[in-house]
This record gives C-alpha cells, sequence and structure tokens, in this order.
C-alpha cells in the first residue's frame, strides 16, 4: 500500500511555465494561429505533462497487460478463456495487431502476465506480475481479495518506474483477457451509477440474445457484491479484473513521473475510471487515443471528460488505438518542436 | 486536351480479385472479424486500388501545389498575396507544418509552383509548372482561360506520371494559395447548386463581418461567369486556380496509374469535385484524410460520398491532413500484410 500512497501524493498539477512557453511558440509558428486545431492542444498538453516548453517524444512505449477472468464461467462471449494465454503467445512472435501498429508508432511494447489462467513460458519479452490464476467469477464473489486488488496495481506503478528509468516520454496502454469486457461494464456501472444496460456492449461481437445475458450477468455481479462506488480499490476486487487494476497503477505511475499516457478502448478505460478515483487530478495526464466501437465507451469518455483523438470503429484492445494515439502525439510534438516561426522563416503575419 | 481525355479513359473500376482476397485474409488474421473498423475497409479498397491482394506501402508522395489569386484583390482574407511565395520558400527550407508531417508519414514531398505571382528562386526540390502569374479576379471575369484550365490540370497528371516512374505506393494532396478557400467555395456552389451560404467558411480566420463580406464576393463571381455546373473545365476555368485544376491532375492520374490518392482539405475537396464530375468512377481510389474546421468541408466530403478517416479540427492546408491520412492508410495496409492469421498463430477462432 505504500507504493501506491506515495504514487498518488506524488502527481501535481500541469506546469504553467511549460504550458505558457509552449502556447506562446504555438501562436509564432509559421501557420494561422489556431490551424493545427487539436494538434496544438494536444502539443500544449504534453508541454505541461512532461514539464518541458518543447517535449520530448524518442521514447515511446505501450504496455499490454493480459489476465483471464472467472466470469468467463457464466458465457459471456463466444471465445474460450484458453485464447488469452494463446494471444500472448502470438504477442511474444510479433504476429498481433498491437505488434504491427507499435512497430509503425516506433513503440517499444512490454507484456506483462497479471493472471493468466496458465503458466506461460519464460520469454524475456514477457514481464510476469502473475496475482492469481485469473480472477473469480464476479457472480459468485468478490473477483480478488483487497490485498490482490493493492498488488496489482503496485505491479503496474512498478512496471512505469521500471520504464522510466530506460527513458520514457510517453507510454499507452492496452489489454488481452477473455471476459474483460464484462468485469469492465461492471466497474464503469459500479463507479458511475449508470445502468447496466448504458454501460455494457457487445465485446468481441455477440448477438441481441447474447448482449441480454451479459447484461443479466453483470447486474448479479453488481447485487451480489454491492461495490461501494466510492472506494475504487474495493470496486476493483469485487469486479474488477488483475490487468484492470494493473493498468490503473500504469496510469497512475505514469501521471507521477510526468509522463503522458494515451489510454486505449473501454478495458483502459475502466482502469483510468479506478485511477481517477484514487486520484482526480491525473485526468489532465490522460490522452484518450479512440472512441471504440464497443457500446459505453462514448459514454466512459464523456463520464472521465476525455475526448477521443480519432474514431476509426476499432474494437480489438491490445493497445492497438493507443498506439494510433501515440503517433498522433508524435505528430503534435514535432510540429510544436520542428515548424519555423515565423521571424525564422521570413513570412509575414496575418493581421 | 489529349492527356486529360487518355488518361480519363484509362481508369478503371477497382480489382474485384484483389478486394476478394484482401477481405477473405481480413476474416483470418488473430482478431474478431471486423475487430480492426475502418482499417479494415481501407486496406481492402486500396487492395483493390492497387489491384493486389498484399498492396505496398513503401513509396509514399505528397503533392503540394501553390498558386494566387486575383480574388485576392477583393480582399478575401487577412493574409497578403506575397504570403504565397513566403510559404513556399518556408516549404522548401522545411519549416512548415507540410514537412514535419510529411516525415512523420515518412512520405517525400513535391512542390509545385501552378502559378504564384512572383518568379521563384529554381531548388531541385520545386517543380515549375507556372500556367500564370496568378488568376484574374472572379468577381470582374473568368479566372483563366479554357487552354489555361486544361495545362493545369494536364501538369497535375504530368506529375503523377512522373512520381509513378520513381515508385509510387500512395500519394497525398495538398494546397497553398491565399484566397482558394474563396475560389474552393466559388467551385463548390457552381458544380453542386448548394447556396453560397453553406460552401464559404472563415478561411484562415474571419470575423462575422469578414465572412459576409467573402460570401458576397462569391456570389458576384458566380453572378458575372454563370458557370454551367455541368462542365467542370469551365467551372475550372471561371471561378477555380491553377492549383485547384492541377490537384484535379494529380487525382485524375494517380486513379489512372491505380495508386490510391489522399485528399487534404476544402481546396483538395474542389479538385476532387473538378476530378470526379470528369470521371465518377475514380471516386473508389480517393481517400478523404480529414473533415477539417473549415465550414462547408463536412458538406462537401458529403457530396463527394467520402467518409473523412480524422477529426482534428485542423484547417492549415498544405497537405497536413493528408499526412496524417498516409499515416492511417499505411496503419491498414500494414495490420493487412504483417498480423499473423489463426492457423499461423495456432489461436482458436471464436464461434
Amino acid at each position: 500500500m505504500d507504493l501506491l500512497t506515495k504514487t498518488i501524493e506524488s502527481i501535481k498539477p500541469l506546469d504553467k511555465e511549460a504550458i505558457a512557453q509552449a502556447s506562446k511558440r504555438q501562436d509564432e509558428l509559421t501557420k494561422p494561429s489556431g490551424s493545427l486545431g487539436r494538434l496544438e492542444k494536444l502539443s500544449i498538453q504534453i508541454a505541461g505533462i512532461q514539464r518541458k516548453a518543447k517535449p520530448q517524444m524518442t521514447h515511446k512505449a505501450m504496455v499490454t497487460m493480459a489476465a483471464d477472468h472467472g466470469v468467463v464461467d457464466e458465457k459471456v462471449g463466444n471465445w474460450p478463456r484458453e485464447i488469452t494465454a494463446q494471444m500472448v503467445d502470438n504477442f511474444l512472435r510479433g504476429g498481433a495487431g498491437i505488434n504491427v501498429l507499435a512497430r509503425l508508432a516506433g513503440a517499444r511494447i512490454v507484456f506483462v502476465d497479471m493472471g493468466v489462467a496458465s503458466d506461460l513460458k519464460p520469454n524475456k519479452q514477457l514481464i510476469v506480475k502473475k496475482v492469481d490464476y485469473g480472477t473469480k467469477n464476479i457472480c459468485l464473489g468478490p473477483a480478488m481479495t483487497g490485498e490482490q486488488a493493492v498488488k496489482a496495481i503496485e505491479a503496474g506503478i512498478e512496471i512505469v518506474n521500471g520504464e522510466a528509468k530506460s527513458g520514457l516520454d510517453i507510454i499507452g496502454t492496452g489489454d488481452m483477457g477473455i471476459g474483460n469486457t464484462t468485469a469492465s461494464s461492471a466497474v464503469f456501472a459500479a463507479l458511475s451509477g449508470k445502468s447496466v444496460e448504458e454501460t455494457t456492449g457487445r465485446g468481441t461481437g455477440l448477438s441481441d440474445e447474447q448482449l441480454e445475458h451479459k447484461i443479466d450477468v453483470v447486474k448479479r455481479a453488481l447485487a451480489v457484491n454491492k461495490p461501494n462506488p466510492h472506494k475504487p480499490l474495493e470496486v476493483l476486487a469485487k469486479v474488477g479484473g488483475f490487468e484492470i487494476g494493473g493498468l490503473a497503477g500504469v496510469i497512475m505511475g505514469a501521471a507521477a513521473q510526468h509522463v503522458p499516457v494515451v489510454i486505449d478502448g473501454f478495458i483502459s478505460g475502466a482502469a483510468a475510471l479506478i485511477a481517477t478515483s484514487f486520484a482526480p487530478q491525473l485526468k489532465d495526464y490522460i490522452i484518450a487515443a479512440h472512441v471504440s466501437a464497443e457500446a459505453g465507451h462514448a459514454a466512459m469518455l464523456h463520464y472521465l471528460g476525455l475526448k477521443p483523438l480519432l474514431n476509426l470503429e476499432m474494437r480489438l484492445g491490445e493497445g492497438t488505438g493507443a498506439a494510433l494515439g501515440i503517433i498522433v502525439a508524435e505528430a503534435a510534438v514535432r510540429t510544436l518542436n520542428e515548424m519555423a516561426t515565423f521571424a525564422e522563416a521570413g513570412v509575414s503575419e496575418g493581421d
């Protein structure tokens, strides 16, 4: 609990001086003021986060966390539990969507076993922070103990702290876990008080009937566990997941390290809900990469007060949206840093 | 006129076989089918354009065309005519937004003087296709002669044909020309029959009063010239611009060469309107990079039947949106080509 408490305490507001300097520079660059739209705002936000008038974008990393979910016993999706481990194997061989898009973004990827139901083959690209062999079925009781919830979050913080040592200018979050949209829906409903119908979507592609069943499952999980909406640790323990907790730790750790954190879709959003419940001030450190096709994600981002950069109707997870978001962030920072000013270019300014 | 006619004649429908093969592969990749959303559709479209089941994305180019506009005499904007030449100079020194974003996209840039009002210093990065020293004031008569309009379009076709010789897998369009949103509004109103109020926006940032004046200018231009909406060459000649014609040629030439063409904002959109009026079948070759903040651009894309990939509230022009669109296109193609199939990865498929 010490690491979690210390991390929350060290999250500061963004740096006003860096924000002022970056804003001033944006107005001096050879373009009509404001004409780069959200790229300008994003570059200024990143300046404030990194506390640098000219932010850096050299060391980029993705963290993709995998875990299993006991609620899969309730048949909430079309894919068997074994897919989680098989997809981690696919990640480690470089064949998944996140491998391709992180390569395009020039970001290294840190894969983390937060609680896959089987033992994975050791691999130097895989960090093992296994809290347990999958969560318990949330329809029957809590997903995990309070100690496990702290352990999951602190594992995420440790990952970021480790990455920061090798240089870290931006970090993206991603997930893999069969059943994790169900847990995320439950977390969102529990923390926001929204109806389960509003927070629950079709995951990897459910029929109307299957969606109705999934909504019933989330309702039962909330009825059985009665999580207190004002206690994020309790919500995580009762209806969350190990990768959701881990990603909440990554988000908190990034904010504490002055590193912008680009969140992916619905599962990363649930993690952001947990993280901002612990430390509302960290919201300014979060960049919402995209709004996914998962029903409930748009409402989740709205609840978080975040405006997504992209809408490409993606719903794959793994961090694929976040990898694209890192590219947009780099575009923002590079235009701020590399464009000439009117004075440098000898271009006349408009009225 | 020969080159134009020949180019239009050689634009074929997309290749059905490549589309079928790319679609099949998308369904075999290690992800829930459809979960990469618009990236999947885009990769399939590009396969059909390039006539390759696995499209290539090695040779990327931006074409940014500059020209001046006589209508600047009517004081339609806040920036003096001289800015056009000064910004071309900034392009050639690498300090503009398009330089930064094309670098990020890994795209070479071809700068073209289509009709800047002054003689530019020779530079090996600049292709001179100057049709004239700026267009005439469209409030007083036609912008250019019919011969000049053909010359502008054919210059664009020649540029693409030249680029294709050094390898060209995708091309983006961009513009620079003080006054060119006014000409583009006139082209859009003339070809679509929409009201000038609907087709005219604030360009680089006009006040309410200035916008009213600009609308009046466009109305006068249309009243004086009475362009026939069914004759795109006449519309271009009477109320268009040299870079608008050149970009229309780039779009037509790209389609004829089976090269996907990523269009930028409002000016490239006006060029696409001209190009698709000549050859409606080329629409499938166009990728709309983004919807810009310029009022009228969303309506223009809707009229063209194109759905933008991005909305970052940008309105800079130069091809800055198209450069980001090229990155999204590369993400689409790379996921199609580089992701493992279920069989390759040994991952079980969902129901």
